[in-house]
């Protein structure tokens, strides 16, 4: 999907709301749990009660990876039925990787090569190997490397700030500016956490254009009224994450309406914010 | 396999090599790739053959992820080869993972659980995210998180040499520095690439006695007499890996016995190195 598609979907939809599929067999309805195919029947009712609201989807590979071959066979069953909707959305493989050269090639083909088994259209990649780990998921056409600068977790803290000596600028910020060399607006986003909305000042000092994806909005703790204070543009800029307040809404029956509800409560929300930039 | 079995090994084998199985269905031999599990018939020829040499292996999971559903199965299937010897080597799923608390913790299950699929004896993670990115994968008894501090590409130098204003420390010791919170001797270890074997005194300054899990020797031009120079131990410390050096040492039929010789050919250069520490 490019850049263009994005921004007409987020248009039309009034929205710019991605729905993380961080699907436990653990904490699905319990009326799922001992169906064949829990996590993607779950999926799949989530998909269709939030599509109405919501331009992006983000399964983070770790929950799939965590019920062994089962797990990616569940997200292949997810991936091909976004795939079949009329609706296109932006698929996001939330894989946080990153490796030398020749094997970040394979990581690319793995999760953005649309004759894979997931065809994404976007992936999240991890910095600190540099720019060879990074360049090799620019290669697809209409496909996006998302590179963590700022994450929402208390680690962040760990090295993300970290002044550098002579350069006048934490380590984040060195990574948003060198990585500017290795893609562009087209072809690459950042991740920034929600939970640390006044730097998205400094952020869009050095990427006033890029698409942000921010996660950590809902539980933990991140506001969307904050993010958007310091962070949208005049094309919007930004996919805002909710996760587990929208799909574990309510573990009963009802889970894909209240699902439904909650990513209509942030839809709504995000309309008013569109409305600020006209 | 705990830090005293993995010395007892090194010691019994007289070796401290680790196999990389970074295996490519467009690299091995042509009379091998139209079989049905054709990666895990060439893993098994090479571990077969590698066997007397070697004390580690390390699939690379991009190599087995490129390959879909599919592909993990090859690992699957090789990894269970692998438990099934008596000859117990330690294995590492070379991932290079790291994900907001809640999220590695999945990415644990999925690779260290003893009941899931894998059952590696460590994984290799990326500290970017920080502590909580890092910890969850210390929990498992006997088990490693090998964190990646100095790697082996030229992209390490674009984040990993950053000067820590005010810390008299460079970001990769830094990683080093605060890593010994989360975890010890008995439960991590550090990338440390071959081809930066010169900074293996800083290292060891910062980590006299961890494990250190060398890349680079061999097709990306580090020696194996520099890193053990300045990075064996009196319990040797060290785990060398080599991929491409040994797997693809030959593309035909007699693939297996050239890998066996150029195993064969580091770990007498290994016996030799151990022999000195005495």
């Amino acid at each position: 999907m490019t850049r263009q598609e994005l921004i007409n979907a987020i248009q039309k939809k009034q929205s710019f709301l991605c729905v993380g599929l961080d699907s436990d067999i653990n904490k699905i309805p319990q009326h799922l749990r001992n169906e064949e195919d829990a996590i993607f029947l779950f999926n799949k009712a989530i998909i269709d009660a939030t599509l109405p609201y919501a331009v992006a989807y983000k399964p983070n590979l770790a929950f799939y990876e965590s019920a062994g071959i089962k797990g990616l066979i569940q997200l292949k069953k997810t991936m091909d039925y976004l795939h079949s909707l009329d609706d296109k959305v932006f698929t996001i493989a939330d894989a946080k990787r990153g490796d030398i050269g020749n094997t970040s090639q394979q990581y690319a083909k793995a999760f953005l090569d649309p004759a894979g088994d997931f065809d994404f259209d976007s992936m999240t990649i991890a910095p600190y190997m540099g720019e060879d780990s990074v360049t090799p998921f620019t290669v697809y056409d209409g496909k996006w490397v998302i590179l963590l600068a700022l994450t929402s977790n208390k680690g962040a803290f760990d090295f993300q700030f970290t002044k550098c000596e002579n350069e006048n600028r934490l380590l984040f910020e060195k990574v948003l500016e060198t990585s500017k060399k290795w893609g562009n607006e087209q072809n690459m986003m950042y991740v920034v956490g929600a939970t640390k909305a006044d730097m998205l000042t400094t952020v869009r000092n050095i990427v006033p254009d890029s698409f942000l994806l921010v996660p950590g909005v809902g539980a933990q703790g991140g506001s969307l009224t904050e993010v958007c204070r310091y962070g949208i543009t005049k094309d919007c800029g930004l996919l805002v994450n909710s996760s587990r307040g929208i799909i574990y809404a309510s573990n009963d029956k009802d889970f894909a309406q209240r699902a439904a509800e909650e990513a209509h409560k942030l839809q709504m929300q995000m309309a008013d914010e569109l409305l600020k930039i006209k």
